[in-house]
């Protein structure tokens, strides 16, 4: 449905890119935008184009790093960059990548987009290493969300924010939006990662399931529980987009949403 | 003789870098700068012990990804962070400072100072991709200096250039002199390296001494060749001092300038 301007994004992503991309993965932070942008009748030039590719880029930089960290193996079912490339080029590409996204951003010359997007650099880095400090302990929900929202809704914040500096027409509350589905993502991310392979509970990484457990051994009501959660931060997205027109862009940027119930 | 601003400087560090610093290390990139500004008069006020804040904490973030890329245990006669805090927290710590000097840059709001400060993070990464990329092969003396202008000199430049725009009393050619200032700060590290432990050559990297050399076994001449290159370098950044008044501050920046010919 907008998929001509995701190819747009990919072509901007491999400028930016010091190494072949094969597979650029759902692009669903640049998708999201793209949406909200048609559903409110906003004609998407190449300004939007640009911040879309930045936060693509952002997002790709902390993957980058993210599997050095974490010595991931698979990225997007391909092997990862770290073990293509080594970690000492993974580190610089991620480094490299973050610098190219200022460039494009400091061409632009808004001193205000540069600060938005630094926060959401600071916040993601913020948010690691709280996970980082706190391996292996169980932390309330309400500092499991904090981190959720540091770590991952903080770009989409951003995305959402600087949208609205470009675009005098975003009325809605695309702030809290952006922020609500960040978390609902990075939740379900999580629940899958216990529904499947669990390697977050034994890399010491404790979420949701975890944490509505008695044990580490997850019970139902916990995965139940988990499952609430994110339909709470879902519906709460979806309750925002009220005041925008019906249409099949609305209606797609829904149905994305609530994919992430499933 | 500039210690009271080194001291301010050490203090802005503290409140940006993420971990307990106990070594502060030479801060040799904001002691040239401040004794620039002295010999030329001009008052150190406290945009400028922010701007040298930012070169010494983007050093800085540098030294922990090259310690997490190198595997180092020592920095500085001290465990290195990666060893302390390990390769995670090591990496995501680089990133936040990197982050906080942007803050401060986007704080003082001029973005030519961003775009400057964004070009030397992007050089120094692509001088050290360079040299991932150049590993166990003997590269010309050309593509060697080059190396050192992106690794090294470049964040000297940077700062001799925000120094220049902060300041309308700069006249005499202070990019020139930073940047071979820098260069010859590289090449005599890389001999120091040589006619020490000799790591970078069993890391595969092959500096100026090696590339003088007709094998990897590194005969006086060769040793020589590479004194020379550094005293180039070095006359060459002391002769673009001429145009300063002499002082007391002019000295111990010639003095501390003609060091790197030890």
């Amino acid at each position: 449905m907008v998929d001509k301007y995701s190819k747009q994004i990919e072509l901007n992503i491999k400028k930016y890119v010091p190494f072949k991309v094969d597979n650029f993965g759902k692009l669903i932070r640049s998708k999201i935008g793209l949406l909200i942008l048609k559903s409110l009748n906003i004609n998407v030039n190449s300004s939007y184009i640009d911040i879309l590719t930045v936060v693509e880029l952002i997002h790709l930089a902390s993957l980058l790093h993210d599997d050095v960290i974490d010595n991931e193996t698979v990225r997007r079912n391909s092997p990862s960059a770290n073990l293509v490339y080594g970690n000492k080029l993974s580190v610089l590409y991620g480094n490299l990548i973050i610098s190219n996204c200022l460039s494009v951003l400091i061409k632009i010359g808004n001193i205000e987009l540069l600060s938005i997007f630094n926060t959401a650099i600071e916040n993601m880095c913020q948010g690691e290493i709280i996970q980082s400090e706190t391996l292996n302990k169980k932390t309330t929900i309400e500092d499991y969300i904090e981190k959720c929202k540091l770590k991952t809704a903080s770009l989409f914040l951003a995305e959402a924010k600087a949208l609205k500096i470009i675009s005098n027409d975003i009325s809605f509350d695309i702030e809290g939006f952006a922020e609500s589905f960040g978390i609902a993502f990075q939740i379900k991310n999580d629940l899958d990662n216990i529904l499947t392979t669990k390697s977050d509970i034994e890399n010491g990484i404790y979420t949701a399931p975890v944490i509505f457990s008695d044990s580490i051994s997850i019970d139902n009501t916990a995965i139940e529980k988990t499952k609430g959660l994110i339909d709470n931060y879902i519906e709460k997205g979806i309750t925002l987009l009220n005041s925008i027109e019906d249409s099949l862009y609305k209606s797609e940027l829904i149905r994305i949403v609530r994919c992430l119930k499933k």
